[in-house]
């Protein structure tokens, strides 16, 4: 189906969005995050490192490689971003792509006109997106956090790696042209957002990923997970509805506080549920400031809604197979796919990046859907996660990774977990 | 409910839109725009413009009066300065206002300091918002379109109007201080969004002011409305549903393409219909692009889908009061509200401040809905405003208005209204 997110699929508009920027700025970070957001929302996106291209030539390179005034280490650094080019251009070709990013510092005016001249070539618009920072303390955290651990210094002592990394900074900082062309599309983002210079953005896509990168904190904080505690419609297997908890599913309310503590500390939190009666019993005992949010209600089963699993298959035995074959776009008659539901819930995934501690009770399918984003779920596999009953997850966002726990509350529920391919009548 | 829009209200957060720029830069029309957007959202806003309490004391102010050089013009600028605040103080208190707009030049940074000031005393948030304009053309436009008509200029000569008023401007480009300070909160629209300067945006609510103003545009276009042909649940009475078109929603489908062209004329144009099947075969024709949006859908009627407003009245006499009672915030068991819409259909009404010709076909609810933002249709009455079937509706978005032309497809169609407090039943 077309929706916004489609408008310039259908006009066949394709973005390079070229990163630019000093080592140690957050590009990298920044450029996976927006692959992660876009292929959420069904937009093919990927990223091109051009340093790991390099490393295939000079694997441990020291800070001297980097100056600009070796002409052998600028070579092999140019042969580098031919190659990511290359690639992307491949890429975008043969694979239908519509968001590459050109993972690279891209530092000099010189660089990003040659990057220009061939995205015209192919038709491509060339979108720059550069971080800029001159806060010593932010760019030494990065340093320390990432960059030693990173492919080139392998081995290494962090200590001389870090001061090996200061020093490579350095040459490119002698070299460093920050966007002021008129003329380009940009969006500058110094200092994590302290302010963001957007210039001449044109198409809904690009104003998409700089309202997304301009939302992004560097904060450490953690987002929890929990369904509703077992319900009155998950005892008789039925769909939707808007039913009581279970008694087995208010014990778990009433454990959930010393879960969350236990989880939480004393760091501030936020509890959103949806507006329908399970997930706001369940969160009825958290001591903490709640938001009930209609578009984290659960997938609309549409004419279905009420029935079992064993009911729809008996009666609506087409959708049922039609569901199991494409689960993520199957759209139930009158309801709604998990391709809708993504698609309402971006606006929370954009509030749950400008917000930092935030505990969400919601639904299996739409905590699917959420847990597929923080996590890097494919849509082929995300609406047949199994996402238990009465346990609560931790999702930690790092840099490059999500780190998850679980806790479970040992408080039994009945399974609400259908296996594709299976049929509930051989029952 | 709460939900995202209210994370601020429950916060007690209060800010103030403090516009600055130069005469002729388009600030009260991004004033009243922002007001008219926030209360479509049901976010209480008001803009108060420094001009027209300047006006209670000189009525019709020659360009020395503006001179920063003549004291007394300076005294009693000042004066309407502070009369503006003090409304816009109490308005603050007494009604629970959320958004205060700021409407004048706040030139310099004496000025704005003052302002800042005050509002901190008050515990209200200072968010300057600035526009800055040097294309001659678009100023001239602005100047010829509007101010030669503003009240200062009543009954005078345009021509000689437009020469006093650049010479007022030329008096405040003298002295005119654009937003550097690093320390405020501040966004500055720079020649309509060909670049925006976004500085310390900290909450939700300021994001969102920034992410509208920047998807402004200024060019001329039209918006055309059309519900669905009338269909086969029309002619029953019953709510909801996918039901096809009846014999005479098809006939107004194949009348529907020349009506469009007599109003269209050459103009490019993209139609956005719902998934729903009604508004898709109505659109049939339309030799157009076409785009389906899931947004688009009819209000969902939950339970009561596919009953008739006898049977709701006879079966659910509680939740037929309750409608009638406030139809805006009523929602159906298991379905949606007027508000609900409203906040599905936000990203619709973000996109379609970005493009420019569009015409929607969609449902009735949906239709009140993306009628009330265009015409400032307040909730209490937007869920009870009569659209006609077969009917086209012309928006014209022009300055401090929208112009509506209703083009009437004389082509029958039963008559879905239903009037506040009437009973089905008596019938």
């Amino acid at each position: 189906m077309a929706n916004g997110y489609t408008i310039n699929n259908s006009e066949h508009q394709r973005i390079c969005v070229v990163m630019v920027g000093l080592p140690a700025r957050g590009k990298s970070l920044m450029a996976q995050k927006i692959v992660r957001y876009l292929s959420w929302l069904s937009i093919k996106a990927k990223s091109f490192n051009v340093g790991s291209y390099r490393r295939l030539e000079e694997a441990h390179p020291s800070a001297e490689f980097f100056d600009i005034h070796n002409t052998e280490g600028e070579r092999m650094r140019l042969q580098a971003a031919k190659l990511a080019v290359k690639d992307m251009m491949e890429w975008f070709e043969e694979e239908q792509g519509i968001v590459g990013i050109l993972d690279a510092t891209n530092s000099t005016k010189k660089r990003r006109e040659w990057i220009r001249q061939l995205l015209a070539e192919h038709d491509i618009e060339p979108f720059f997106v550069e971080s800029w920072c001159d806060d010593k303390e932010l760019i030494m955290n990065n340093i320390m956090d990432v960059k030693t651990s990173s492919p080139d210094y392998v081995g290494q002592d962090p200590e001389e790696a870090a001061k090996d990394f200061m020093e490579r900074i350095k040459k490119y900082e002698e070299v460093y042209e920050t966007l002021d062309d008129q003329e380009l599309t940009y969006v500058k983002i110094i200092n994590i957002s302290t302010q963001v210079v957007i210039n001449r953005i044109q198409s809904y896509l690009q104003s998409r990923i700089v309202y997304y990168v301009m939302n992004l904190h560097i904060k450490r904080r953690c987002i929890w997970l929990s369904r509703h505690g077992e319900s009155e419609y998950n005892l008789t297997g039925k769909l939707g509805g808007d039913s009581s908890l279970s008694p087995r599913g208010q014990l778990y309310a009433e454990k959930l506080p010393q879960l969350v503590r236990d989880a939480v500390g004393d760091r501030p939190l936020t509890v959103w549920t949806s507006t329908l009666k399970r997930t706001q019993q369940t969160a009825k005992y958290l001591p903490y400031p709640k938001l009930h949010w209609k578009a984290l209600d659960e997938l609309d089963a549409g004419v279905c809604d009420g029935m079992t699993y064993e009911e729809i298959e008996r009666d609506f035995p087409e959708d049922f197979e039609a569901r199991d074959k494409n689960k993520y776009e199957y759209r139930y008659r009158g309801g709604e796919s998990y391709r809708d539901v993504v698609a309402r819930l971006e606006p929370i995934i954009m509030e749950l990046e400008r917000q930092e501690n935030i505990m969400i009770v919601t639904h299996q399918a739409v905590l699917r859907c959420i847990y597929a984003y923080f996590m890097n779920v494919p849509q082929d596999r995300s609406p047949w996660m199994v996402v238990p009953l009465h346990t609560l997850i931790q999702l930690e966002p790092r840099p490059y990774s999500t780190a998850e726990t679980r806790v479970p509350a040992n408080i039994p529920a009945v399974s609400t977990y259908r296996e594709k391919g299976t049929s509930t009548l051989d029952k």
